[in-house]
């Protein structure tokens, strides 16, 4: 059988204060495309559908909208598991109802040995749990870290493996070897958040969520799909979609890329070349992209974030690559190291444009003297 | 048919602080009794399920565990409405799915001429509106008034008037004439808020919400069921309950009443009875209840309310019936109709234990002449 993996919508984000529901529902129109041009057998998500355990009215609608296309209009096979920034309750209302029209959605531990099968494939959904409801769920006050926690799921979970099929997790959490990005948020602390890798060798594939970059981990049947937008300046080189996996005769996975309605870009450059709309367009610069501007010039620039927002009506946000600089001494960036002398000196030049004369610098040294003592 | 008429369940609703959902599950647990005993071929609920648009993680698993009690266990159809409490939109996750298992839940105006037929009748879901939301419904920006909306909105409903059919209508609002208690939240300002009776007489019924007093509207088909339990104490003379509607051959409403997990109850009488556990036993005072005092003692009493919760778990509040008298003159409740120079006497004596002197009269006598001047 042949499914879409996906995970992170985090519908209700926003970034730097702009709204992405148009986003997030742009790139979702695109999954649906891939989903029908694969003819895929099911689709899954692995958590964070929502950004906030409790979601706006908006983000609640979207996701409703989103679910009933792909379910009951698409017909599509859904496998759903909530992520730490869903709420369980929340999202779980209604799913005693969903599995009627095939849309499996999973938000406690209690149907986690209760595989769902769809063609050759047994789909495990594990969803995201804090580690009291997994001692809850064993009666077993020992547990206290993950890697006990999914010793005694796994186990539960391949006592229900049939042989003759090939054996999906559909999780979300951290797997130990993953690179975070700053866009995820930490799930636990204290170092007991990791999954060991070598808890998941039983499984033919290990669909997860949590990590917005798909390529943060490096395990052929191991993946997270990533996210399908750009939360965060700290992803504008990753490439977003979701992936196809294949388990006739092996399993086979391809990455489908999703282009944004508005991109999310970092420019770095001066101030002339990137507040100039001539410059833009000769360059093929996308001023409807979300930027971030990074400049290279040194000097004080009145009004400069308005200045950009002119050109690029998605600014997010602006910074120096070398700091600012003044006048023509050293930049305040690079004061660091100097003596209270040589700061007052420079800040006196900064302000008046004029340096110290030598009657102020034996001033300045004797107040400053009496001030050390 | 016959059908089951409930309504204004509330959940999450907190008594001066007292969490209510294990009074409102026990209520519940009746309703489900009698719908059971009385065969009903559905059960309507006509809004305000839940008490705020937002509700907590509780009153979420509460509503979704009785609903498929009754929808998915017992087999229940179910006819549903929004009320001014819900959130449309929170409430409404998943109704697409619901109606395969005959879970009607409609919380747009988008069906409201889609009527259920269940046996000889048809019922009408008419949720909750904003007046905004009804202008958008008819593309008319001169509906200003709810009779407005509601003319045009009866005008929809009959043309799907099946004349072999009775004809229901599940709404949420104020009719005209009802009579208001302080537990409900007026829906709406400026007089435009009732809606005209006569705009509701080619209903057979009409199954309200809104109302928590059962007797609050005297037409025999047109009913507020009145809330499960008791949410002010402006309601413990109500008995609650549900109404059990049959259709034919003739509409018949009966009434069947809910006994509560706790009593909401109001008692008036002596500090020394009422704090006496001798007392209250003799005279079958319900002890367990939610209870609300008032005393008719005068003198002040020290720490009475924490030595009237000894005897009342539940107390909720403590009043007095005939003010507080601080020493052996009158009380200062009763000082409304006195003269300047005589409010000042009193006040010098409940402060001082003295009269004022004849001097002490002949200066105020002075000083408050000379201030009306």
């Amino acid at each position: 059988m042949r499914f879409l993996h996906t995970a992170d919508w985090h519908l209700g984000r926003k970034l730097f204060g702009y709204d992405l529901l148009a986003e997030q529902q742009a790139s979702f129109a695109q999954v649906v495309k891939i989903a029908q041009a694969e003819q895929v057998d099911a689709v899954v998500i692995a958590g964070d559908l929502y950004d906030r355990q409790n979601p706006s009215e908006e983000a609640v609608r979207l996701l409703n909208q989103m679910i009933s296309d792909l379910n009951l209009t698409l017909k599509q096979p859904l496998l759903v598991i909530n992520g730490n920034h869903d709420s369980a309750v929340r999202l779980g209302v209604g799913s005693q109802w969903f599995e009627q029209t095939g849309y499996y959605l999973r938000t406690t531990l209690n149907s986690v040995d209760h595989p769902i099968v769809i063609g050759d494939s047994q789909f495990f959904l594990l969803p995201y749990f804090e580690l009291y409801q997994a001692r809850q769920f064993f009666d077993d006050e020992t547990i206290h870290t993950l890697a006990q926690a999914m010793t005694a799921l796994v186990a539960r979970m391949m006592a229900q493996f049939d042989a003759s099929k090939k054996h999906i997790l559909v999780a979300h959490f951290f797997a130990a070897g993953s690179t975070h990005s700053d866009s995820e948020t930490s799930i636990n602390v204290g170092g007991l958040d990791a999954v060991p890798l070598n808890l998941l060798t039983d499984f033919d594939y290990v669909a997860l969520g949590h990590i917005h970059n798909k390529d943060a981990l490096h395990e052929p049947r191991v993946r997270y799909s990533g996210s399908l937008n750009k939360f965060s300046l700290s992803e504008v080189n990753q490439t977003k979609g979701v992936l196809i996996v294949d388990t006739e005769p092996e399993i086979k996975v391809r990455f489908r890329p999703i282009t944004p309605l508005h991109e999310v870009q970092q420019l770095t450059g001066a101030f002339a070349d990137l507040s100039d709309a001539n410059y833009l367009q000769k360059h093929g610069i996308d001023q409807a992209a979300y930027t971030g501007i990074v400049l290279t010039d040194t000097n004080v620039i009145s009004n400069a974030s308005n200045r950009l927002k002119q050109q690029f009506p998605r600014f997010l946000t602006m910074s120096r690559a070398n700091g600012v600089q003044f006048s023509q001494q050293r930049t305040l960036a690079t004061t660091k190291q100097q003596t209270p002398q040589d700061l007052l000196a420079d800040f006196y030049q900064t302000v008046t444009g004029q340096p110290l004369t030598d009657q102020q610098v034996a001033w300045a040294a004797k107040a400053l003297k009496e001030t050390e003592q």
